[in-house]
C-alpha cells in the first residue's frame, strides 16, 4: 500500500475536530447546541455585495487575473489610504482568502526546516500552513494575566537563529482579542530590522477595535517597507467568510513578485467572490459602526456574565470577537466533550473550543477555552449560565 | 534586507509570462492579437449554473463545509456513477479548483525531497505545485511522432527509487491532447501496484474525448483503490474557469483523511462557486454534445490548416483542446516574441505558448509550441494563415 507523507501525518487537526461528532450526536438527540466555538458571524453581509453578485451579467465565468484585476486592486489601495496606509495597487495581491495569502507568504520566505516565531496562543491554522510548507513554528508564550500583551522582546530574541525567517502576529488577535499598542509594534519593527526578518501581520480583524482604541498596522511603521507583510481578508470585515477572498500586501517588490509565481500556479482567485468583494468596498461606514457597537455590547455582556463565575480568568478582549477564558478545571478537552455528551439545561448545551490547540507548547492552555462572541446577547447570556451551572456539576 | 526563500527563487513562471508584456504592447499599438496560447474557452457557461447564482437568497455569505456539502458531494457521486465510476460522497473532497486538489494530493503523499514521475510535455503548473511542496519532478519523455502516447513502461521503471511517491498523468492531456488507451492505463496500474506508488490522474478534460473514443478513468481500473487519486475540476467541463471548484477523488480513506487536514487549514472552498457548480451538474447532455462537436470541428480545421505548412509536425489531439506543434525553427520563444513585436497581416498577429515550458528536461520542446483551439473556426483559420506567412518571413 502506498504511504502517506510524514507531513500529512503530523498535520494538525482543527482544535474542535474531535468534538464535532459529539455535537452532531447531541443535535441528533434534539438537543440545542449554542456554538461559542466558531468564528462564523451571524451579521448580515452588506447588501451592496450580495446585490453585485445577483445582478452580475457574466455569460462566461472566466479566470480573473492571477493577482486580481487592476480596478479592484486600485480600490483596495483607496481603502488602505482611508486607513492612513499608503500602498499602491502593485503592492497588493488578491488571494483565495487570507489563508492563501499566508501560504504564499510562507512559501516565498521560508524553505523546508526554516523557522517562524509566533506569540502563543495563536490561530491554530498557522500551524497547518507552516507544516504544509515544512516550516517549524517557535512559540513565545503570552499570558492571560496581561490580556495576552506582547511578551518581552528578549523572549523573541532568544529564539532567533540563522534559520529564523519571520515573526508572525495576529492583530487584533484570534484567539486572544488583544490589540497591540503602537509601542509594541515599534518593538517588533526594531527586532525584525535588526535581524533581517520579515514581520507578518495578520490584520484581518483590523476594523474590530473597541473602546475608541486605534489599530496600528505594521504598514504604518516607518522604515519597515522591506520587512512588512500584511495578511488581509474580507471574511470577517463584511461577514463574507464564504467568499474566500483575501489580500497579501507588501512594499517589498521582490516578495510580491515571488508570491505571484505561487499564485500563477493556481491561476486565479474566485471570480464571483471578487465581484462581491469589490462591491463590498462601497459598504457605508454606518455598517461598521453598527457592527462594532453590536460586538462591543456582546463582549461586555459576555465578560460581565463570565466574571460572575468563581475561579474564572478572562483575557479581556480589545478587538476581534474572541476571548480566552481560563476555567477552574484541568482538562478543557474533557470538559468540552462532557458538555456535549452529558450536560444540558432546558435541553440546551454549549460548545466551546478547547484552547490547547491554540498553543504550540505541549501542555499549555489545557484549562482554557476560546469563546467567540458572534451570537446575540440573549444566547450569550444563556450560554454563560449553562457554563456556570455545568462547572458546578463537573467539578462537584 | 530579509531574503526570499530558495523555493521562491526557483518557482517556475508561466511559460507565456515573458511574452505578456509584448502582447500588451502590441495591443497598445492597436494590433489585434489572436490568442492561441490560452485555455480559456469562449464557450458559454451553462445557463442553469449562472441562474443558480443570480437567484441565490443568501443573507450571510457563510463558510461552507471544508470538504463541500454532503448534498453537493452526493450529486458529484451520481455524476461519476453515470460515467461508470463508483465512488461514494465520502471519497470526494471539494477543492478550490483542480489546482488545490493537486496541491493537497502532493502534500498528503510526499515530503521534501521526494519524487514524482510525470510523462512530458506536461501541464506547466505541475512543476509549480511540486516546487511549492519541495517535491522533485522526474520526467519521462513522450514523442510527437507517437502523438505523445505513453512512453515505454521501462522508462518509468528506470526512474523509480525509494524516494518515488507517485506517477502523475493528465488524461486527456494538456498540452498534448493525447487520450490514454485502456491498455496504457492498465500498464500504469501494474507498475504503481508493483512499487506501492500512487497513480494521480488529472482527468479534468474527461468529457472532451473525440471521434467516439472512450475515456478510461483510473477509478475504473480494478485493484487500484489504494493507489488511485483523481484530480477533477468544473473549469473546462462547464466553461467555469473562474469558479475555482475542483475535486479530489480517492477510495483510499487514509489519503482523503490526510487531505482533509490540509483542507481544514484553509477552511472552505468558495461558496458562490459551489452554488454554480452544484447547479452545473444538471447541465443537459445536449450541451456537451454541442460543445464536443464544436471542438471536434475546430480541431479538424486547425489540423487541416496546419498540415498545409511545410516542415510542421503535429501531435494529433484525441481529446482536450490543445495540441503541440513542431515548427521548422530553432527557438519558439524567440519566434513567439517576434510574432508579437514584428509581424502582422492586416494589423493582426498571433500569440502562441512556447512548449519548452511544458518540458522538465532542459533543451526539449524548443522548436515546439502549444496551440489551444478554444476560438471560433474563422479565427483559427486566420491564425494559422498568419503563422504560415510568419514562418516564411521569419525563416527567410
Amino acid at each position: 500500500m502506498p504511504s502517506i507523507s510524514q507531513k500529512g501525518q503530523v498535520m494538525p487537526e482543527s482544535p474542535i475536530r474531535k468534538l464535532v461528532p459529539f455535537a452532531e450526536e447531541a443535535k441528533r438527540k434534539g438537543i440545542k447546541v449554542i456554538h461559542l466555538n466558531i468564528g462564523q458571524p451571524d451579521i448580515k453581509t452588506p447588501q451592496v455585495a450580495l446585490d453585485a453578485v445577483k445582478n452580475n451579467t457574466l455569460e462566461v465565468l472566466e479566470y480573473s487575473r492571477t493577482e486580481g484585476s487592476e480596478a479592484y486592486r486600485e480600490k483596495i489601495a483607496d481603502y488602505y489610504a482611508e486607513k492612513g496606509i499608503e500602498v499602491s495597487a502593485n503592492e497588493i495581491m488578491v488571494t483565495t482568502g487570507g489563508s492563501e495569502a499566508l501560504s504564499f507568504a510562507m512559501g516565498s520566505i521560508a524553505d523546508n526546516g526554516d523557522e517562524i516565531i509566533i506569540p502563543e496562543p495563536f490561530y491554530a491554522n498557522y500551524n497547518g500552513f507552516a507544516t504544509a510548507s515544512g516550516i517549524k513554528v517557535l512559540p513565545v508564550v503570552s499570558q492571560i494575566e496581561d490580556n495576552f500583551a506582547l511578551p518581552a522582546i528578549e523572549e523573541f530574541e532568544k529564539l532567533i537563529t540563522n534559520s529564523t525567517r519571520a515573526i508572525l502576529i495576529c492583530n487584533p488577535g484570534n484567539p486572544t482579542g488583544y490589540l497591540y499598542t503602537k509601542k509594541e509594534i515599534q518593538k517588533l519593527a526594531e527586532i525584525v530590522k535588526k535581524h533581517d526578518l520579515f514581520l507578518i501581520a495578520d490584520e484581518v480583524y483590523r476594523e474590530f477595535a473597541y473602546d475608541g482604541r486605534e489599530h496600528h498596522s505594521i504598514l504604518r511603521e516607518p522604515g519597515l517597507d522591506e520587512n512588512a507583510i500584511v495578511i488581509d481578508s474580507v471574511s470577517k470585515r463584511y461577514s463574507m467568510c464564504g467568499a474566500r477572498i483575501g489580500y497579501l500586501v507588501s512594499r517589498n517588490n521582490k516578495l510580491i513578485k515571488t508570491a505571484l509565481k505561487f499564485a500563477q500556479a493556481r491561476l486565479s482567485p474566485p471570480t464571483y467572490a471578487q465581484i462581491a468583494s469589490e462591491a463590498a468596498l462601497s459598504t457605508p461606514q454606518s455598517y461598521f459602526d453598527e457592527v462594532n457597537k453590536e460586538y462591543t455590547e456582546r463582549r461586555d455582556v459576555l465578560i460581565a456574565e463570565l466574571e460572575k463565575i468563581e475561579g474564572v480568568k478572562i483575557g479581556k478582549p480589545q478587538g476581534a470577537f474572541y476571548c480566552i477564558v481560563e476555567l477552574p478545571i484541568k482538562d478543557a478537552d474533557d470538559f468540552a466533550q462532557w458538555l456535549l455528551e452529558d450536560f444540558r439545561i432546558n435541553n440546551e448545551t454549549v460548545m466551546v473550543a478547547p484552547a490547547a490547540g491554540f498553543y504550540a507548547t505541549e501542555g499549555l492552555g489545557k484549562n482554557q477555552v476560546r469563546i467567540a462572541y458572534v451570537l446575540e446577547r440573549d444566547s450569550l447570556k444563556r450560554a454563560v449560565n449553562i457554563l456556570q451551572e455545568a462547572l458546578k456539576s463537573y467539578i462537584g
